[in-house]
């Protein structure tokens, strides 16, 4: 057996998310499937983190282990060919020993949430950004996120299917950036809880238009509460972006 | 009746070009009949260029004569609202005067050419740009691409279907820029020749793969015959970004 790390590129809007599903396909899946075609072998792909429905990946990382002989190159090459038309690419391959392990081994993640901050319907990049027509102030949204940076209960921002043992996290990173009409959130974690990111924006989206302010936002974190959640954006916009492990 | 400058962005893919055809959808079709559904007016929609099938506009200019009464809000407004979900979205209107011409009053046109330079196929970008597997060396298309800036002959870079009076043209700008596995080139130039940009794309790849010398490039466009052409790039990568009028 041969553990192999993958850099996996995925558009998430035919997808139900990461993870193989009974009721529809998964990101997931096609991996698994891509490699049985390759090496007759029934594996399990493990991800950094399991994205939901609708939620893109610029550059995941997963692995799995594969009896056939095969260097990592030809297998990249190999399941790509085999996903053909599915928009997932395996970007990069490499061997890593058996005790690296694409979630538990995962020391940090970053996400990217893009917001297109302009009237009109979104042409090329609809399912790829969330469309918000109404004025957003980003420096009032990146000043209010730096409320909900460090050590923190995240109940309000936590689905109610989040499988996480905690709420509490470290949140290391939220920055907010405005190019022209465009607006990036930047965020990076150990770990997030599930609606984390997306509920964090929609509450920034609701500071950016002047529905709350900073201190509105503060409150709804201290509720530690579901029900203070302003908004939970769309995944449309969400990216994973970034996996790091130790060197 | 009132003249309407339009900025549009739209999405080639699904489109056989902007110009009206009988045989399938154009962007100047979706637009005149959305003008037609908010005014009832049969209006012709005159663009600053006619871009090919597949090839997409991030600002390209337009206008309409409208003889109903309506600010330039409200009828951008309107317009959107009946686009629905084709991908074409007008960005900005505004009210000009009646000598003012998309096409004729242009004087100056930008388009980008966006090359993605890995192996693994596309995924979100798949009819958004070029996957080119081969290394390519931005620096070398660069270089020899300042050899086709300037006045020249550009007959080797003329589609036949061109209805241009002279193949005789000025090019401004046709700059090679790379980030990561990303390669724009940018070119600019008071008008361009059919299929110009791509053909000069096309050849300025075999130069970035080596397979062509800056020397090669200088003796196709010297040879002035099109069999000189080396290869016409897809239209999937092109895009009509700027398009400039007297102040």
């Amino acid at each position: 057996m041969t553990r192999f790390a993958f850099t996996v590129e995925f558009d998430g809007r035919p997808f139900m998310g990461w993870q193989r599903q009974a009721h529809g396909p998964s990101v997931q899946q096609a991996i698994e499937d891509a490699i049985h075609a390759v090496t007759g072998e029934r594996v399990v792909v493990h991800a950094a983190g399991r994205t939901d429905a609708g939620v893109h990946g610029l550059a995941m990382r997963a692995h799995a282990d594969v009896a056939k002989a095969i260097t990592p190159f030809r297998l990249m090459e190999a399941i790509n060919a085999r996903l053909g038309r599915q928009p997932v690419a395996i970007l990069a391959c490499e061997e890593v020993t058996d005790d690296w392990h694409a979630r538990f081994s995962c020391i940090g993640r970053s996400y990217v949430y893009r917001i297109v901050n302009r009237r009109a319907a979104l042409t090329f990049e609809a399912g790829l950004a969330w469309q918000v027509k109404q004025p957003l102030d980003a420096g009032a949204m990146h000043e209010a996120a730096q409320a909900l940076v460090g050590l923190h209960d995240f109940t309000t921002f936590r689905s109610a299917h989040c499988q996480s043992a905690s709420p509490v996290k470290t949140l290391d990173r939220l920055g907010v950036e405005r190019e022209g009409d465009r607006i990036a959130i930047h965020a990076g974690a150990r770990s997030f809880l599930h609606h984390q990111v997306r509920s964090m924006v929609g509450c920034l989206v609701y500071v950016g238009m002047g529905r709350w302010s900073a201190d509105d936002l503060r409150d709804a974190l201290a509720a530690r509460n579901r029900a203070a959640l302003g908004l939970n954006a769309p995944p449309d916009g969400l990216y994973f972006v970034r996996a790091d492990y130790p060197a």
